[in-house]
């Protein structure tokens, strides 16, 4: 295993039960501090015009910025969400969502992220969302 | 359909995508300026230590929130959320999740509901999470 | 010195540039895990409406907040703030504004507590925010 | 008066107690969509540890938010705050306090503004604390 594929499996470690086989998260990058994830467009992801669920986009923004997190301690340590506030800023048209989580800080006891959150619509990438999130540093076994 | 089968249609009506047949997300209460909601345990729905996800504890309490806003308003409103903030308290550990919400406060143009997140662990109630969230009130159509 | 003189004097160190006797806060009620801080109206407190200023409501929730977890932590132990979230639910015009700080939770290095802040208007208590806010604990000295 | 003038007239005008000739808040900065702010040292901005203490830190991070958004819109229209979301990052230590306010998006009711606030520690720039504020848009008389 590279340390690549170490930190994809890192990431995907935090949110196994939604991103196992069936939810269809993509790792589309992850290195120390930053990890950028994706998922397509799906019906049960849609809230009632259309767009990506406030849920989902919560969901895929705590486990990007908790990834962000994760990738840059060392191993042995994963994140538990203390606080997640999430600004909507568009509706999340689109076939598919990506969330790029970006370090702020992290500390022995705490770490805070940056994530945006975009759309894909129609090739195009719109912002839709921002959000900070803080965490706690946790042994991650 | 009663007054009260059409308050829990509104509440349905946000949240379609996701509460369909197969979300299995319940309609527990409805009055105006309260809504709360529940869902089952289920193995898409949990992170790494099998708890449930923060970001399906989001979804459930921004739901619960816009929905204390909307059986509030006058029929053929709704409403989209502006910001969402979560305080994660405890594990989400348990064989159910509630999301209780309140309306603080609703004007002709913003609303503000708290939410309460619960989860029920061998029949006993605990509280995992507190939300904030802020909505734009919009439409429904 | 008497139990509740000293809780009282660890709130009042918790800010004791802004509440030395220029600055005018008084400790209303302080016990473990609640604590009630006030304020009277002044000029250099105003925004250009005439009501209390962000900043005011903002500053006074967090050290109620900081004030109700630190009288239920053992002498010695104080809290610097993570996060601070506010919402602003109504102009705070009145005479007085107060802040009702009670702690959500506390472990061994993170603590959550929320915030009420009322202001008195010709003798009626009106709700002008609702805050949340994460705190670490710290050595006091 | 010039443009320039204009704008920093209307960002003095949101804060008016708050930047009167004895509060010492200084426009840096004002151009349509940015505003940055600054304010010097002084024992009662300071919390227990000789820090700027967090209500100076969110009130000048609100004040330079939303004039982010107000220089962004038309004359006769300003801004109250909805809610404001500060995320602490490391001790607020240094001579001076600036708080760099950037419009995220403006709507004709909502705005949303990102606030970068900084010290000025031995002529070092250190980020003390990011901050997120949702605005309502309204008449500014």
């Amino acid at each position: 295993m590279t340390d690549s594929d170490a930190l994809v499996a890192r990431v995907l470690a935090l949110g196994q039960g939604a991103t196992g086989a069936s939810s269809g998260i993509e790792v589309i990058l992850a290195e120390p501090g930053r990890v950028h994830l994706a998922i397509n467009r799906r019906d049960d992801l849609l809230q009632f015009k259309g767009y990506f669920h406030g849920g989902v986009i919560s969901g895929l923004a705590d486990l990007a910025g908790g990834g962000a997190i994760t990738t840059a301690l060392p191993p042995g340590r994963a994140v538990i969400t203390i606080s997640l506030h999430v600004n909507f800023l568009a509706p999340a048209r689109g076939e598919r969502l990506v969330a790029n989580g970006s370090l702020v800080k992290v500390g022995s006891t705490v770490g805070v992220a940056s994530i945006e959150v975009l759309t894909i619509d129609k090739g195009r990438e719109q912002v839709c969302a921002k959000a900070t999130a803080t965490y706690r540093v946790v042994a991650s076994d």
